[in-house]
């Protein structure tokens, strides 16, 4: 239906599209609406009466006369006694700006190895969907509402008892907050240090960047300590900081586990300053040589933090992650003292991963993606020793990702190789802290990040780039 | 299998738990670190020679030495050549401070008309595990990775779509920004206007605290707009903000509309200044006398940030959100230049809601949402006029609540009573801005909150409450 209407003031063409079941009243409404943003009825121009605009159209007259009063109403129109109906004045609109396209979907290299990420290939669509068949089936009408900001209790339960059995944790339900990731989990942390007038926290000399600007924002400073072979330096500590941040279990992303005397050094620091250690557990479940080392959180839950997260077993798209704190952590993060904000974390998601943790289903896959991700690690170096001998292959046997040292001098050529190759690698001087020294040259190679039909080619493009 | 050994350093009873398929090594270790940890085995205590408790357990040697090393790798026990394996020397933990449960689950009132909630019993649990099974079915891989801050593009597409048809926002899907629910993205916001150097944000002089506490958290003042039965009154607002915060569609708590010449006064304003206006839509769906009031972005796209939600017409437990923004702002949040944080969303969840969206799935469930409130409000007027006949009802045939006043200083008591009679609402004087001067008396009665088993219970106990 497309019809014309002629008036003293306005030379209105309507396109009145009456489908999908919408009213004749929204059509005439949205037509009249689209004639005054797109200009073709100016402002000030005075709309033909009610009842002539209703005779043009064939409408029924209170159809014209609600439109109206609906355009009033959004400010589009102005109405007053014995001026009739005129398009409001109102400077025009700013031409819209162009908006940066989101990056396109089907970007990316070729080859791709960037640490830090699994095989999102391999994530259990049908154990998903059928734990949220019972996650549903089970919820309680509450689930649905606004939750806790420590999170949902049926997965707090499951995830205590799964990081005391896997990762050594002494986890009590209450213990534990749910956060959307290690990133969140970080944040929430940083709020709370700053709320208690921590003004340092300590970083490893060599770490990921976000988790430095996290820590940034929150307006803590981040003095470096200086990261070697046997972890980071944690006799250095002093009290100038109030927590420091570490990845004992398998260093980002130097790949060395935290020595014993140093693990010992920084539970003996929290306790003699009061500080309070964060141990960014990532990718605990993945030790490929022997039984993981137990959490650091073990030897002392009531100074130390562990985090942990989904994203490396299952998926990063999830935005699942937990930690488990001392009581006074937990108190101040349910509380809003640190954060106002509520929980951001859906409740039904987790109530899925409490059913995948409780069936079984969660071990059973972190089992066969550890399987999978051992053999590619092992195809790896032996591909490297075989191909290019001149490298090292850096770290503990675990873990996503190995580092691949090159000599001196060398980073950048391998990198600018391997971007010619369409590979996709990190810069080991990527993850180096501003204030620390320069160090051991190399790539950081995520050997979880291609799927099962992706992987020979990456290995293959990994070796043509480091061969001689 | 249970065993008691003795060496000169220490009488050690070990419960050597072989169960769940852990193997013999993993039982040891966790029965020699549960001795440390407990203290029966005391600091410096030398353990047995790995030859002689092998020999006392009946284990292979190897497993005592791996399991040692394990001990010795977390940190509970030393070994130095000539002087054997011992426990390590530290101070006693801290005794655990209790920790403050989590609210019991089954706490809450007899009666609940809390405002701001959903009746979360009539979440569509069947069309969302049916979403949820074509989303897995169709949702790329690469959805399983960390994503982009915006959101799904599958998502964005759906509501930018829906926002138009069902809001009136024009709303390009690169617009669109998705977050964890209304709080989540005023807080992006928030960091986003101080990142740009605004130090405060004009707020309605009755509102929700938490969105106040959200932006104070920020950094950012806070100063009242009055809100009167025209809503808020935008031609005050002066170049003292950078911002103001406005619930056009339904002002919460009070229940208005905001007037066509204060909508139009706004949107000058923020041309004039440069400032931005934040349209907190949250319940903008639920009309019940007429067709929504189009949303207020709709006016100027470029000047208006259009904040919505899936927490009233779905649930509050799925954490999901949305805003449509300039571009400059989706930038700077995309950017991640305002907070370094990525998305905390879930994107399959993302993809569920867009397959709810895009299957008509998401208005069906609205229509039946909107019938049923509706009924509850027209039943709750008609009991009032009944058997209240000296209060009145404030505010839109709308949305999820409504207002009613009573006369003045009579809120505490009613408020009493109410109580008494096991009935939870809300005081109107809760949501007062604390620099605006009092007001009207009154309750603000959320009556969707309750299952429809219960709502007949809570409408006949908030008649008891109000009756003379």
């Amino acid at each position: 239906m497309s019809s014309r209407t002629t008036s003293p003031g306005a030379d209105l063409h309507l396109d009145l599209r009456v489908d999908h079941g919408r009213g004749v009243r929204v059509a005439l409404t949205d037509a009249l609406r689209d004639a005054v943003r797109s200009g073709r009825l100016a402002p000030g121009t005075r709309l033909p009466a009610s009842r002539s605009l209703a005779a043009d159209l064939g409408l029924a007259r209170t159809t014209v006369v609600e439109a109206y009063a609906e355009l009033v109403a959004e400010g589009w129109l102005t109405a007053r006694h014995g001026s009739g109906t005129r398009v409001a004045e109102r400077a025009p609109a700013a031409p819209r700006e162009p908006v940066p396209p989101a990056p396109p979907r089907t970007s990316g290299p070729r080859h791709d190895l960037m640490p830090g990420r699994p095989d999102v290939a391999s994530f259990p669509r049908a154990e998903w969907l059928r734990a949220t068949r019972r996650a549903l089936a089970s919820a309680p009408d509450e689930a649905f509402g606004y939750g806790a900001v420590r999170g949902r209790p049926e997965l707090r339960e499951a995830l205590a008892g799964y990081l005391a059995r896997a990762r050594g944790v002494r986890a009590d339900p209450d213990r534990i907050v749910v956060c959307a990731g290690m990133s969140h989990g970080l944040t929430l942390l940083a709020r709370v240090l700053r709320g208690r007038g921590v003004r340092a926290v300590a970083v490893e000399s060599a770490g990921l960047h976000i988790h430095r600007d996290l820590l940034l924002g929150a307006g803590l400073r981040i003095p470096p300590v200086q990261v070697d072979a046997l972890g980071a330096r944690t006799e250095t500590l002093g009290r100038d900081v109030g927590a420091v941040l570490l990845t004992p279990a398998h260093q980002f992303p130097t790949g060395v586990a935290l020595d014993p005397a140093r693990r010992a050094a920084v539970v003996e620091w929290a306790r003699t300053t009061g500080g309070l250690v964060v141990e960014d557990d990532y990718d605990g479940e993945f030790r490929y040589d022997r039984q993981p080392v137990g959490a650091l959180q073990g030897l002392d839950p009531e100074h130390v933090v562990h985090l942990g997260t989904a994203s490396k077993a299952l998926a990063p798209g999830l935005r699942l992650g937990w930690m488990v704190a001392p009581a006074d952590v937990v108190a101040e993060i349910d509380s809003g003292a640190a954060d106002p904000e509520p929980s951001v974390t859906s409740a039904l998601e987790q109530l899925v991963l409490a059913d995948l943790i409780s069936s079984g289903a969660y071990d059973r896959h972190v089992r066969g993606r550890r399987r999978s991700y051992r053999r590619r690690r092992d195809e790896l170096v032996a591909a490297l020793a075989d191909q290019a001998p001149h490298v090292g292959v850096g770290g503990l046997a675990a873990g996503l990702h190995v580092v691949v040292t090159v000599p001196d001098g060398t980073e950048g050529d391998v990198l600018r190789s391997a971007a010619w190759h369409g590979l996709a690698v990190e810069g080991l001087s990527t993850f180096r802290h501003p204030d620390a020294p320069s160090g051991q040259a190399g790539i950081v190679v995520g050997y979880a990040t291609p799927s099962d039909s992706a992987w020979a080619g990456a290995l293959e493009a990994l070796c043509r780039v480091l061969s001689p």
